[in-house]
């Protein structure tokens, strides 16, 4: 396993990777004199952890799948999550002012051009998977992938997550409820990303996937209970946004379910069960399991 | 040509086929026990002129294409219209709160759960072609459809239309610059449901796309053409939408530009496009004539 250097530096150099990518595949701004591209540029450039990219980088490059396809998964992802973000962060949903250090989208360019930005996202999204993957990878694989975008991202996914979120808002949950949103609203993504990486290689094969499968459920998990936890404990300045904010909404979290210290005893758990899963897997996985790690270490 | 009485049964027999196979293709209420599922079927079952589903059918029909593959196309484009309604009617866009007669989707389920739905029926739309297309039509063939649906719908089509629409609240556009945004609004959708329904067919050549493709471009125009001439003429009652909310938005419209009487002849001149552009083909697109003449008689 390479040292924690290494490791920061793996991840910066897929998050470089995947921003290069993402400026060259967003449209350019003022094809329509308006602020559409600017706010869908904007949506998605303004930094971010990129941890379904990285996933999807790591995952498939264990697998020596192509460079390319691997570009086109991380930016299609990238449209996915902006636009959940931008539409999440809106005055009806969620109402937050701060997302990664900025002015969120619709702060910046209205409500209106904010949930436009995000509509022409999810189209981008699904688009870049139609066109830019053929001739790299089978027909019928790159259809295996829209389908299984589609499951991750809409009614079975997160838009199912996200409005058991705003139904949640000052309700009791039971942990379990609590994990059935999650998996839906952040972990269908995450756990989809390590899929689709996955599926670019020919190498692949249905053991892997299964271990895959549950690595993505359990990194999911270990992500969400440590979001709960940095919005108790985190700084505003280094999360990038507001601090306190699931509590100030009155959302259901797991540190308000279970409390602080067992929370971090359960990202703890779902981190290992990360690690048990590709267990078998050889030292081609071992960025996968640096990243179980630094999901539940992270500090923003 | 059919009489007039065979044409209107021909359009109620479609509408009643896409009816029954958007029920069966819409998720069923309380799988989440939030109101999401219910907010998707209220957006899409509640009427409609069907005039999208009405073009690939009638369009695929005059090719032979498979019955099966027509009902998948006809659902997932009007899974894609249905969403963009949803947002388009929302307070901080056109801000409406009557549509097909009945409240619209933010009124009846309230702001966030009506963005959700949109973004839902957005994904679904996507996911319905790549998953249930399959083996009904080669995969290349449903590649090729979902990136036409994405040109189609995101911001190089209905997206960017919906951006320029709204910057142009209160401008003086020339008719050209009315046309252009048009041509993305409403038209890209409407020319593409032509070129959908002809993709299902093996039969399908150049010379037939290209005359579809104007002949889509030109009723695209001619819908739209007409429902400006509503806005001012129509009957809130038979419309099911409130009459007279272009101007009082302050919108541009061909009537505002031209006045009504040129409007009609313009409205007019697009339907004799659409005939011209099809006049080579046989009597089997006589559908696609009879429609062109409806769009613009049209009283809703």
């Amino acid at each position: 396993m390479n040292n924690a250097v290494g490791f920061e530096s793996a991840l910066d150099g897929y998050r470089q990777r995947v921003d290069a990518a993402l400026k060259e595949r967003l449209p350019p701004q003022g094809n329509t004199n308006t602020p559409l591209e600017s706010a869908m540029r904007y949506a998605t450039l303004s930094g971010g952890k990129r941890v379904r990219p990285v996933l999807i980088y790591a995952t498939g490059e264990a697998l020596n799948a192509s460079a390319d396809a691997l570009d086109v998964l991380a930016c299609s992802i990238e449209f996915m999550h902006a636009y959940t973000l931008v539409h999440d962060d809106l005055p009806s949903m969620d109402d937050d002012d701060l997302r990664r250090g900025v002015p969120t989208c619709h702060i910046k360019y209205g409500e209106a051009q904010a949930i436009l930005a995000g509509d022409a996202l999810q189209a981008l999204a699904f688009t870049t998977l139609a066109s830019s993957l053929r001739g790299l990878l089978p027909d019928s694989t790159i259809l295996q992938m829209i389908e299984l975008f589609g499951q991750a991202s809409g009614v079975n996914g997160m838009a199912a997550g996200q409005a058991i979120d705003l139904q949640s808002v000052g309700q009791a949950l039971t942990l379990e409820e609590l994990e059935a949103m999650h998996r839906l609203k952040t972990g269908a993504l995450i756990k989809a990303s390590t899929l689709l990486g996955a599926l670019c290689s020919p190498e692949v094969d249905d053991t892997i996937l299964a271990s895959l499968r549950e690595y993505g459920d359990a990194i999911g998990m270990a992500f969400q209970v440590a979001d709960d936890i940095l919005d108790v404990v985190g700084d505003t300045q280094v999360l990038g946004k507001q601090q306190g904010a699931d509590i100030a909404l009155n959302k259901p979290t797991f540190p308000a379910i279970m409390g602080l210290e067992r929370a971090r005893d359960y990202a703890s758990q779902q981190r290992d069960r990360a690690l048990d899963a590709i267990a078998p897997l050889d030292n081609q996985f071992d960025l996968l399991r640096q990243l179980a790690i630094y999901v539940v270490n992270r500090t923003c």
